[in-house]
This record gives C-alpha cells, structure tokens and sequence, in this order.
C-alpha cells in the first residue's frame, strides 16, 4: 500500500490543521495557492500560483489522489477543471451554490430552511425597492467574495442607501439586501457526510462575532433543547443530502424567536468547529479527511465543555496560556497584523462553572484586535 | 516574536510526533539523522549525517534555540559539543547514565530504586561468577545499544553460558548479567520535569512485550492501589532531581511480589506514553516540549481509559481501524518490514468494559508481525 496524496487548494490555517490531522493516518499532502508564505508550506510542499491557471492547476494535480479545498472562494471553474484529474470533494456545485449569496439562500428556502427575507439588488433603484419591502434596517451585501463582515454595509435610513450603494461598488458588483435580523445568539452547525452518503453532525455551536470576526465560540452552545438540535440537524441533511455533499458542511444560524434562520454555508472545515480538536472525540478535520477518502466517519461526540477564543492581530504569550489548565494552544505560523487570525485556544473543562472561571483568567491573555 | 526553532537529533517516528504536537504551540523544526528516508523528514527540513560528525552538527544548529533528541544513543560527546550551540535537553549527562546498563543499574541503586540483582561481565570468568551469584535464570545483555530485546540473551542453565557469551560478542562489548525476575507484570512511569524543576507524573500504565517488543499499554494501568502510583512517584522524582532532569523521561518496572524493580529508562518521549495523545489532557509530546521551551506544564490526567496497540511489521486497513468507535489512527509514514513499528492506534473508552469489548475487535485487525 502506497501512502495516498491529497492535493489542497489554500494553504491557510486551514489547510495546515488538516494536515497535521492527516499524517497521523498516514497520508501525503500538496498544496496550491496564491501566497508563497502561506501557513500550510511549513507543512508540505506547497505550489503557487494563479487559481484561474488551469495548466498550472493541471500539472500540481499530477499525482493527487483526491483534491478538497480549503476556502469557499475557489473558482468553480477550477474546481471544475481538476475533476478530469482526481476526485474533488466536496462536490463542485457547493463551491458554485455558497459563492454567491442569492443562490445560497434561494436553495435554503427551496430545501425549506427559514432565512432572513432578502432581494437582489442590481441596480439603486433595486436598492430603494428593496428598502421598500424589507424596511429598516436593513443590511446591503456584495452576493460574492464577502468573508470576516468585509463587503457589508447597514442601512438604517433611507438616508443610508446612497452612501451604502456607493461604498459596495456602486452596481460594479451583484449586491443583495437582507432585512436585518435582531438576532438573540448566533449558533452554527457542522456535520460531515461521507461518499457512502453517513453522516455525523456535531452538537450546535454557540458564537460571538464582533466586527464580522468570530471571536469566541461554546461547544456545545449553552440552552440548547433536543428539539431545536433535531431542527438544525434536519436542515442540515436537506442540505448535504441536496448536494450529494463529501465533506464537512457548516452552517451559520441566526436565532429569532427562538427558531433558526440560515444566514450562510461554509463548504469546508469552519472556525466555529476548531473546539472539535480538542472537545470531541473526533476533531473536524479528522472527519473532512475520512469523508473525502471513503473511510468511516468518525463519533462527533463532546468529551468536555469547550469554548474557543480566536486570536486576532497579535499572538498569545505561550507561557500565560500554558499556564490555564486545560487550555490547549493552536497557533499558525503567521505574522501578526491587526483583523488577521494568527491561532486560537481551545479551553476544556468538565463542567460549565469551571470552564468560566478558567475562561475568565484565558480572556485576560487573548487579543482580538 | 519570531517562532522558535527547535533542532531534534534523530528523525524516527518520535521525532515526527513531536513535530505534530509542537507545530500548534507556533514552533518550527529541524532533524539531524542519519538516514534519509526517516519519518519525520515529511514535515520539516531533515540534515542527513553521521552523530560523530561534529562540523556537520555545528551546522545543521546553527541558528536552532533548543536541541533535543528522541533516541538515547545520541552518542555523549556529540549532546555536550552541541550544547556549546544551544540548550539541550534532556541534559547529557541524562544520556550517558542511560545509554549503558551498569551505571543506570547503579544510579537506580544509589537513588534506593530496587533493580534487579545484577554484575558486570567483561569475561568469561566474569559470566561464571556472576551466574554462581545471581543463580539461573539469568539474562546476559550488552551494556549499550540494546532496543526491542536486541543484544540480549536469557542464560537457563550452565550449558548456555557458552553459547550466550558468543552470541553477545564474546567480550568484544561490555556485557551485564541479571537475575531474571519472574515479574507479575510490567509497568512503566512517565514524567514531564520542567526547567524550574515543578514536574508532572502519568498514571502508571501497564506494558505486555512479546519478542522484546511492546505491543500493548494500558493506561491507566488496571489494579494500581495509591500507595503503588505515590511509590512509582517518589522513585522517578529522585532520578529526575539527581539528573536536573528537564522533559520527558520513562522508567520500565517490572513487578515482583507487588514491588517495583527498575528496568531500566529513557531519558525522551516513549512508545509507552502515546496513549497520552487521545488519552490525557496533555499529550507527553507537548508536556516534552512545554519542559524544554521553560513553559508551564500540562495537566497529565487521563480523559478516558485508553489501550495503545503498536502495529508491528504491517500496516492496518484504516478503513477498518476507523470503523472501530474512538480508535485513533496513528501511521508513521513508514515502509512495512517484519519487527518494524509503523504505527500505534489508540482505544478509548469512558468506562474498561466498553473498552475490552472494542479492544476484542480491534485486536483482529492489528498486525503484531
């Protein structure tokens, strides 16, 4: 038996904590992307180059196995191309469907999943009808390329639409407004599906953004009923079962009277299930990994209380943290700048009033600036 | 901050764990092995040499900030002329006591560890003293380079001094002869001794060798009353202070009559403490380099009852493997060769009878070749 290579398109952070969840089962990796210092090359061999090079695409992929990815902005034409070479997982059409947030959300509503109400908005005069119907406020989006709360806008007034329209390019790009959801938490879902179509779906996540960046996340979210996790793992498998999905799956939920409304898909391992490496029996990455190479999934289960606090502009002092019992270090080899995620930490306990205390003294150590 | 660079004397597969573990604690890698293929090769940059070539070290540490090694015949001379360089840990006076069985056997002694009774052996006159002393069983070994039961031979009666002081070289290498001890069991002891001394103990784990090989640890090992854990405490504390010990270091007991006879230590990370890394809150791989870096320890306690399974000689079908609930695939990137570790899986289980019942069907799928 020859070790098996999976070819990953992005190197980030991401890239990297999926191959140091793959050596251990004894597989070989090869990156693609567009930065030479990305966070995976320390990792394995890592190829630059252009996402629209299919030649360069073509030759990289000589020798992969199977190819997945690592961020949703990969274009779907690649994706598309590399096909002819080897496997790619998750299948294509979830890249096509969560780049553009008209199509997203017109399959959630299509597969039943409850969204914000939301109109496209090509043109300003799109832009005051919309506003008409959706009222205020509202939030003006760029349907693609949109990542970390870049490419949103809040409209409040009607005074707000001119300059809204001109900060997102003026019509220069598909625009969507969303009627703005005064939301009581943010919680999100993963599950993996494998190609024989089982699947696990990891317990609901409970998050905190601020400025558009995940911030912290509580696995399992607190005040959680076994009817609203059924609800979610439900929409979820429309979903995955929708797309003849491989792969992990994640997808964020706004909480409104007490009910989920999809707000977007990630089809790939998620930030919000980075707890997963130290909380669950089986880490996220570990199970992306199994789906795409046909192996049995692995138990989703929670085996302490954890919360996961992103570090944002600055690194840690690695001496303090190790210092909080059971906090659990994640960095990513990346020079700090401000708004950049350079790791995270993993807290665990095995009850919630000990994860506070020692979440209290953690929070005092973490930037996220 | 720039990220620190550790250089790892010896590539092997503790090498490469120790890789795995300290890349999410933001730190970079550099090998020094004498041969090329070597497993931890495929995630950082590997210096082929001889460990007798001290300008081929000098070079490979320049600009490293801490050495360390994961085997213990890193010959003396090379640890102590590297020191000139940068820190190295475990010290190598660690090294010298352990890479020879007599003045570890000694050690042991004057510490008040119980040993097996045991003489040096030079001769053949030597051998018929030392068999006349210690009566039969007895077993011959070489005082250094013995691994997996190589260089070792059990003496039954009169008729096999002869043959087995011809097997261990006939005096061309310094011999030792031991009483053979009927134990009960094995077990072994695993502590994290940081730079400030403060230092952390396993649990106990128990071991079953076959051919000289481990094949099984079970951790926490069955049937361990407090006095038995605080005695295997108090012993590795004396070794750990009498050597100003800083990282990871085993002793192998053997257990006669309930009490532990030192076998003998490594002064490095051990394929008995794997089970730490899906079995403990901190892993002995990260404890490792938390101790050398001066960082505050991790907390050693167990999360679930674990079984490490070696796999010798073959490599398991992970689709199998993870087919089994909370079996955790660890491969080496290793090429198969009969008595070749290539891999471990660990067992988990919340309670021992779910984890013997899983054992039973793991264990038909694990080659011990």
């Amino acid at each position: 038996m020859t070790a098996l290579t999976l070819g990953i398109l992005g190197a980030g952070q991401l890239g990297r904590m999926l191959a140091l969840a793959g050596y251990p089962l004894g597989l070989n990796f090869r990156f693609y992307d567009s930065t030479p210092h990305a966070p995976a090359g320390q990792l394995a061999p890592l190829t630059v180059g252009d996402f629209d090079d299919l030649p360069a695409l073509s030759a990289w992929a000589n020798g992969v196995d199977i190819i997945t990815y690592e961020f949703e902005n990969v274009p779907v034409r690649a994706a598309e191309h590399l096909s002819a070479h080897a496997p790619v997982f998750p299948p294509p059409r979830a890249l096509r469907e969560a780049q553009d947030r008209l199509p997203e959300k017109t399959l959630f509503r299509a597969l039943g999943l409850p969204t914000p109400q939301f109109q496209a908005v090509d043109t300003l005069p799109d832009l005051h009808a919309a506003a008409d119907r959706l009222g205020y406020p509202l939030v003006l989006k760029t349907r693609r390329l949109g990542y970390d709360g870049k490419g949103q806008s809040v409209v409040r007034t009607p005074a707000d639409l001119l300059p809204a329209w001109e900060t997102l390019g003026a019509g220069h790009a598909p625009l969507i407004a969303e009627a703005f959801v005064p939301f009581e938490r943010e919680l999100s879902s993963l599950a993996a599906r494998g190609r024989d179509g089982r699947t696990v779906c990891y317990p609901l996540i409970q998050n905190q953004h601020r400025g558009g960046i995940l911030r912290v996340s509580h696995a399992p979210a607190p005040a959680v009923s076994p009817a609203l996790q059924a609800q979610a793992e439900d929409y979820i498998h429309r979903v995955l079962t929708e797309l003849n999905y491989v792969g992990v799956l994640a997808i964020e939920w706004f909480v409104h009277g007490g009910q989920l409304l999809a707000n977007e898909m990630a089809p790939r391992v998620h930030n919000s299930g980075h707890w997963t490496q130290d909380g669950a029996i089986t880490s996220q990455f570990e199970n992306h990994l199994r789906a795409i190479l046909g192996w049995p999934l692995g138990d989703p289960t929670p085996r302490a209380h954890t919360v996961m606090l992103n570090c944002i502009g600055a690194l840690p002092n690695p001496t303090e943290v190790c210092a909080v019992p059971e906090a659990h270090l994640h960095l990513y080899g990346k020079t700090p700048r401000p708004g950049r995620k350079v790791g995270h930490v993993n807290l665990c306990a095995s009850d919630p009033n000990t994860l506070q205390a020692r979440l209290n003294a953690l929070q005092l150590l973490i930037s996220e600036a």
